[in-house]
């Protein structure tokens, strides 16, 4: 029988069926071989071809070992869709706006190694990698211009994937994105009617109730949303108030690269090599300490094409219930 | 050099960049034979199969020739999403919100006849397909727990389509699509501030520039927004302000058969056999003739995999511009 739930932040209805048919002709999968070598002569991302992909906005250093010396790279993507070059143009054209391409569109370059998959990939690299995108808001926010830094991971070529070389994307807009004003405005709300930040509650529901949690440390939880648009979507989020990733501490971004792997284990254990796209949900650069918004990172694994159902009208159908999703997410059996 | 456009309505930004490549794996495409029979023995949507889809909600009869006696039908879906027979049920769940499933799922079955493509159906079909929305919107508005009727049609199995034969679905909803909720939002503020509906404002900003134009007849435009956010994104609108499809004169709807089946050859010259997802935005179920909001229906080619950049921000990265896409369709050279 299925049910409709409610987003709390951007309420918007779901729709669970349980009973709705995963598309038969297969599910989505990224076609890895099982020797993926640790370095790739002919990748653009691999160490010995740093000069291909033009000049580095960070990088971190360590002890050279086997010809390699870096941790992380940050650089410019070599076909941006913005550049932080352009002047900044408004314009309207009768009732139409326009302004010009301006922002950044960076490529994090996750690690040296080419088989460093998600779920592989070592805790004390992905801190790295955190931290790089720490880092790159710092700077990024000195440049006024801009108002949010989407960062964002695809998987897969059914993600929009091209390169299999872990990497992630960040772009810096002049504007915040629909979806994270939509959040902000629903949290926005809540917090008006209610004096508590939203996502707090929704944490501590989700801890206290537990039937939707996959993983828990000192200073986050992962779990499968209430309202889960997509089958296995799961959060990562702090469980203390925190509005901007930027604030996070030092054991803040330890233990959420150690959540981070944990997570990403459980889902190539139930969904081995899914395609996925990951996206940062953070506050806007320049403004700090809301007490209404929460960051957070949301997964979406791609088990099958996007329908247009979704598409056309935000009406989407879940056949995975999310209690059925993350108790499959912690190894118990169904 | 890539630059930003405001959709008037939803008010979100989206990234036109003319230079960023379309994935070069190759276009996506709906595998058909060129022979495909008008009548297939094995699809469950051609005549002689009736009783395998249930209980007919609706059905236009003709003049039975070749042993096919109707042209239109309307079944309920063999494994609906929603049912109009589950009762209303509504609970919190601590912060959340809960809803029984109750709604309708109904395929309409377009054509008696296999092969009746989109780019091919003859406009006198169309229209009955037209006034089937039509009469089923008066019939299940009468269920006033139902606020919206969502009506899609998707094509090829990348939109999420299984079954070749011509159909669209129809799903009858309690809340209003979070999509069609911000439309009217947007509606409703810009008319707050102008007294003019912007949709209406668009057509004729559209006819007067012309360079986004695609089709023109006495009542409807079709056309390539402003800030479309897939290539080849395309409209087909009335000219005159009607905020409900249902409300649609025996004009209308003989004009629209026209324009629709006149944008889908278009496309086809152009795009081939693009799968694609449509849809129709229209006012709420139980309310009428609203002044800020226009009917209309958005038709969404899809050339390539959905990027994640979208699904989590609602970032459109759009590599084809309006004005080229709607040129290519005119049939003018590039």
């Amino acid at each position: 029988m299925s049910e409709f739930r409610k987003d709390p932040v951007q309420n918007r209805w779901v729709i669970i069926d349980p009973d709705y048919p995963i598309d038969d002709r297969g599910l989505y999968t990224v076609d890895l071989p099982d020797d993926l070598p640790a370095l790739d002569p002919d990748c653009p991302f691999c160490p010995g071809r740093e000069a291909l992909v033009g000049p580095e906005l960070l990088r971190y250093n360590f002890i050279p070992k086997d010809g390699v010396d870096w941790d992380i790279r940050v650089v410019p993507n070599r076909v941006p869709v913005l550049r932080v070059e352009t002047q900044i143009e408004k314009e309207a054209d009768g009732i139409y706006d326009w302004m010009s391409g301006v922002g950044a569109d960076e490529i994090l370059i996750e690690s040296p190694y080419h088989n460093d998959l998600p779920h592989r990939i070592q805790p004390n690299r992905v801190e790295q990698v955190f931290w790089a995108i720490h880092d790159r808001i710092l700077d990024l926010r000195k440049d006024t211009r801009l108002n949010y830094l989407f960062y964002f991971k695809n998987f897969g070529h059914q993600a929009g994937d091209v390169v299999v070389h872990p990497h992630s994307r960040m772009i810096g807009t002049p504007f915040i994105p629909a979806t994270v004003e939509e959040e902000l405005l629903g949290g926005e709300e809540y917090f008006d009617l209610k004096e508590r930040c939203v996502f707090c509650d929704m944490v501590k529901q989700e801890m206290k109730a537990g039937l939707r949690m996959v993983a828990e440390n000192e200073y986050f939880i992962s779990f499968c949303p209430y309202a889960s648009r997509y089958p296995f979507e799961t959060w990562i989020i702090p469980t203390g108030h925190l509005s901007h990733f930027e604030a996070s501490s030092k054991n803040h971004l330890y233990n959420l690269a150690e959540i981070y792997t944990e997570t990403f284990k459980k889902l190539h254990k139930v969904l081995e090599n899914v395609p996925f796209a990951m996206v940062m949900h953070n506050g806007p650069l320049q403004e700090e300490d809301l007490p209404y918004f929460h960051w957070h990172l949301e997964i979406y694994p791609i088990l099958t094409c996007c329908p247009g159902q979704a598409m056309g009208g935000q009406i989407y159908t879940n056949p995975v219930a999310p209690e059925q999703a993350a108790a499959a997410l912690r190894g118990e059996s169904e």
